[in-house]
Order: structure tokens, then sequence, then C-alpha cells
């Protein structure tokens, strides 16, 4: 198995990045649509756990699109193979001053396309 | 790509639950042997940020073998393909009532066996 083959980080690279803006632009069809439509799929939120991408997509709509602006560091994006990858990064917002959010994404090249399977998103004291 | 092999979930349920042991005893050397030992790997830990295997290796050295019982709930391990999986599970500990634990873990088949890759580890309050 090749670990991050350069073609394959592009393409991991250009769906996390496609996540951002969806994400800070609150664009929730968009953020759905980078998930895996299925029972499997799995978020871990700030708050919140949710089970499934009928959980996930109850919790996007129920959102409030408010203080989603963030700031990235240390982002790490491995793929393992050509159909598998994990994304990590750091996040900071400017509403949230001393702590720090970290977001886990496995990522799974499907049929359709990339898909996030599973995520964490946590925030911790920055310490 | 199939997912959720009967075979290759046992496979992946088998290092998890070798991982559980391992962690519940503090058995270091075993926690150690299941992460790939790669500057690559990296875990979000409760408190802390570890990039590399040799920030792991630090961090697990220095901790206190005390109160790591734990309990496991609505514990997911999906397969993707033969190489691929994730594992996520709730954890309660009675040192922290009111407090629900997360773990989310990206597992890959390397030629040594099924290492974690990225893992992140989150307490928050149980609403």
């Amino acid at each position: 198995m090749v670990i991050d083959d350069p073609e394959i980080v592009a393409e991991v690279e250009a769906a996390f990045a496609a996540y951002e803006r969806a994400l800070v632009g609150n664009d929730v069809a968009a953020l759905e649509g980078l998930f895996n439509d299925d029972p499997r799929t799995l978020r871990y939120g700030a708050t919140e756990n949710l089970y499934g991408m009928d959980e996930i997509r109850a919790f996007r709509r129920g959102r409030s699109p408010q203080g989603l602006a963030r700031t990235l560091e240390r982002t790490v994006i491995t793929t393992y193979g050509r159909d598998h990858a994990v994304a990590n990064t750091l996040f900071r917002r400017e509403t949230a001053p001393g702590r720090i959010g970290r977001q886990s994404q496995t990522w799974v090249r499907l049929p359709e396309g990339w898909r996030v399977v599973a995520a964490h998103v946590s925030v911790i004291d920055d310490v």
C-alpha cells in the first residue's frame, strides 16, 4: 500500500478544502454531500454524538450559521492506498480565545467520490 | 469495496479489544505496539495534541496508571475493504460522573498487522 501517493493526496486535499469552504459558509447541502449517506457514518461533535446520517443531517439543519469562521493550524492529510485517507487539523475561532479545536476525519473513496465516513470534533483549553 | 466483510470486521474487533485491554491495564508496550510507529501517526487526546509516534510514546510513558478503568457504550466498528477500518466508541469512568468520553480510531492493515494511524479522544458533558 502506497502511503501519501501525491496524486491521491491532491484529491483528498481538494475534498478537504471543499468541506472547509462549506463549513465556514454554512453550505449545509455541500456539507451533507461530503459525508457518506449511510447509517454507519458517525460524527462526534463539540457537544453532541451523532450516529448515522439522519442524526448528522438533523444537526446540520438546526445549527446556527453564526460564528463558524475559523483558522486552521497544523493540518495533516495522510493517504493509505488509493481509496482511504485521514485528515486532521487544529482550529481556532476568534469567539473562543484560549481554546483550541481539533477536527479528525476519515475519508473513503466511494463510487460517488470521496466521502467522510467518520468525524470527531472537540475543543479544549489551549495550554 | 466491500463494507463490513465479516472476516475483516472480526479481525478489527480483535485488535480493538486488545487495545482496550492494554489501555485499562496500562500496558504501555502493547498500546505503543498497536499504533503505527510513524511520524504521520497522530493522536488528539483528552487534553493534548500529539503529532507523530515520538510524542505519543512520551505521553504514554509519562501517564499516571490510576483511574483508567472505563465502560464502553455504543461501540461501532466499520470496515472499508480488507485493509481499512474505523472504530468509534463512547466511554464512561466512575471517576467522572456526568461526563461522556468519545474515542475514534482509524485502523490500517500494514505488513506488520492492524495498526492505529489516527486517534481522537475527548470528554464532554453528558447532556
